[in-house]
């Protein structure tokens, strides 16, 4: 038994910081790495590939809407055309400063809105598989199962990352809770811990009415800049860890 | 005799048109792109790359300080880890795109006030050398003879590109007649084109005061934003052609 | 029989240029000032509010989403709470060009993306009329007859200017006729400067189906960056003069 | 006897927290917002000037470079009629910001690099001068004695208030010690205190030599965005109130 841990990093900008980076490096085995776009600039860029580099942390490219003031968390009804560019650039920047640091993008993890968008916008979903593929065809997109980014990825034979998350509820049918709804996000470190640990030895995740939901992930997400996110990591952790789960990246 | 003849391309953005990069492509064999920071977004980038690499011109990253008003011409005193990240992050970026259309990054040019900085500015000038030689240590830089640039790239075994300028005067010591003083821009077109001649064929070049200066030089930039740019480029080319000089890319 | 003649103007960007601002100054009577989300800058801003104002011409704020790569013409999912900052920002900016040309911004009209989605989207359209109306209310908004910003702006009591497109076509219930149709832009200066003179002095305009349709506005739009089209508004302008309109701003 | 006390406050940006305003707020008299260009958006400027309205707080626009990435730290070589436009944008946007508020800006601070640029670049310091009187001919700008901007402004019959700081260590001729060398910068709450009290009470400040400086100031800077700042700023302020001084804005 094995799975993923992956984490938003590198969300700081110039002077501004977010998250704790060093510390949720040391719990994860893969760092969604922010591009510039909605979050980081160059010297956060190289200063967080460096410090994942460091201790075999796998670097993902987490790709965003052009968006700083929004963080990416705003739907922006851009052209296929231009987010192939947008999302091609992002990938090339980040893969440049893995280069200064002697790794590379493994994978890219869209971010945010446009994250939550490519879950049914055929139109963007499409634009993010043909950038990722035009740029390198065995790069994996990390996504949620059931996307229409993942059907896309299957059809043009790019790699798909299934990804779980650890804070959040589930619906019987295997989607999200959504946020505004009751359930949506777990603030107990421990609860989260124990759902990720029959997760990822039982393939189940009992979903906000009490159904139990089956569901396969490679890599389970654990947030980054809430306060106690690197203890909920840390516990999630600890807990899988303690039931015999190899913590690797999934890609090795 | 041959020589390579570089312009300043890809500097539209978004929906504001800079320059006829379509006519200038079909004269030059280098093409000197933004990588955003100056000028260019990212489908300006992936459009300009992909035309020159159908013409089988080679794609320089002309590199900047991040500031689109101002367009790369205003000094920005950053500090020198974090050029070496913008530096990088922009080569980084402008690869990938080329990557995309099927070419390389075969070498970088800084712009405007970063160009004219690294002619004697030591930190800023060591900070662009080690960016480019930690992405890729065979990447030639592109610049003035006698600049602080070329010195620190030679000390680090970095290739370097010297580059004259076909409608700029010069003093008797080989360096540009500075801008605000007369004899600094040349605008006839037949001039231009026979001093370039001269220069490539005799390697020589006519100072502002008269005295002839021995000049030696890989590739002669023509600029691209004026509006007889064109004009002035194709009478270069076919001067040089004319007196049989081959028009090449410096790299083959 | 009078008319205002608007045109989107100050739509340059640093080293960038559009349209012809001099030459379309000499035929409008009302400028929509970009004020630096979508294009624009502060020395853009100034030097167009000045020439405005030694004109006489009016000066409206020209608010847009903060998307300078999309030109504001792509839908931005942004909250109502940062629509009202990001509108009554962009207003202020603009209002203290003006203060320094001696003149003070007399109307706000949304552009592009906002512009349309205001026509239908409520909450984006209350957003805009409650963050005018905070900065200043008795200051207009312009839009489109029948949209759902106009209905706010009356319940809210803020006055409203209704605007008609020379170059546009349309339906028969006097909404534009969508791009992506037949019909929907108009080329020839004549036909268009005859409609124009006609919806002004009958008050109707003839829709794509040849049916004739009511409208009455209080003002007319001519785009400003095609490159006709201050041929097209100068023809515009003098095909109303000879019918005995007087062109004013619709204020006085 | 009397003293106003001023913090940089709504330095955050988008989701990127800085400083504790809130607190700040109710310990300073004086508060420098910034305006979009180093740091803030129009919906934390919004925020910030409505929570200083709320508590009596006065506000000012801390202008500074466009530079988001440097924090506004970095020198920037605009050219004076680019300053000129950049200061009146965001005094101007941020009173717009005031207007909704209740309240106006009623002074100019420069901030980082520009502050320290404009002690003694000439050009750059008429510009800002110029900017502000265009605005307002009665507004201050608030910065250092014996700068450059305090003697144009002296010229230019613009009102400008002297400030000390708190936090910084002084040469024998009244100057800052600069960053670089030892004593700069302040730990001690207690000292800092005890400093502000004699230079209120008795116009003197110990230099870093040990030498008795006599300084007058309108306004006391209490730096905002270090860890320990809030406290540092309270224990001031109760120590000034201890030794009977009023803490009230310059203006009042």
């Amino acid at each position: 038994m094995r799975i993923d841990l992956n984490s938003d990093l590198g969300e700081s900008l110039g002077s501004w910081t977010m998250g704790d980076d060093e510390a949720m490096l040391d719990v994860v085995t893969s760092a969604n790495v922010a591009c510039g776009f909605h979050a980081g600039d160059p010297l956060v860029m190289q200063r967080t590939v460096t410090a994942a580099a460091e201790r075999g942390v796998v670097v993902g490219a987490h790709v965003a809407y052009r968006d700083l003031v929004g963080f990416g968390r705003r739907f922006l009804d851009v052209a296929p055309h231009e987010l192939v560019a947008d999302v091609a650039y992002q990938v090339a920047a980040l893969d440049g400063m893995c280069r200064l640091a002697g790794t590379r993008v493994a994978y890219v993890k869209p971010h945010g809105a446009l994250y939550n968008t490519i879950v049914h916008h055929e139109t963007q979903a499409r634009a993010v598989v043909t950038a990722v593929k035009s740029y390198d065809d065995a790069l994996p997109i990390m996504g949620l199962p059931g996307s229409a980014v993942q059907r896309l990825a299957d059809e043009a034979g790019l790699p798909f990352v299934v990804e779980a998350f650890a804070d959040r509820g589930y619906q019987p049918d295997g989607t999200l809770t959504p946020r505004s709804q009751p359930g949506a996000v777990l603030h107990d470190d421990d609860a989260v811990a124990a759902r990720m640990v029959r997760l990822v030895t039982e393939g189940v995740v009992e979903a906000v009415d009490g159904s139990q939901v089956r569901l396969s992930a490679d890599s389970v997400c654990t947030h980054g800049d809430s306060p106690g996110a690197v203890q909920m990591a840390r516990a999630t952790r600890a807990a899988l860890e303690a039931a015999g789960v190899a913590i690797r990246p999934f890609l090795r």
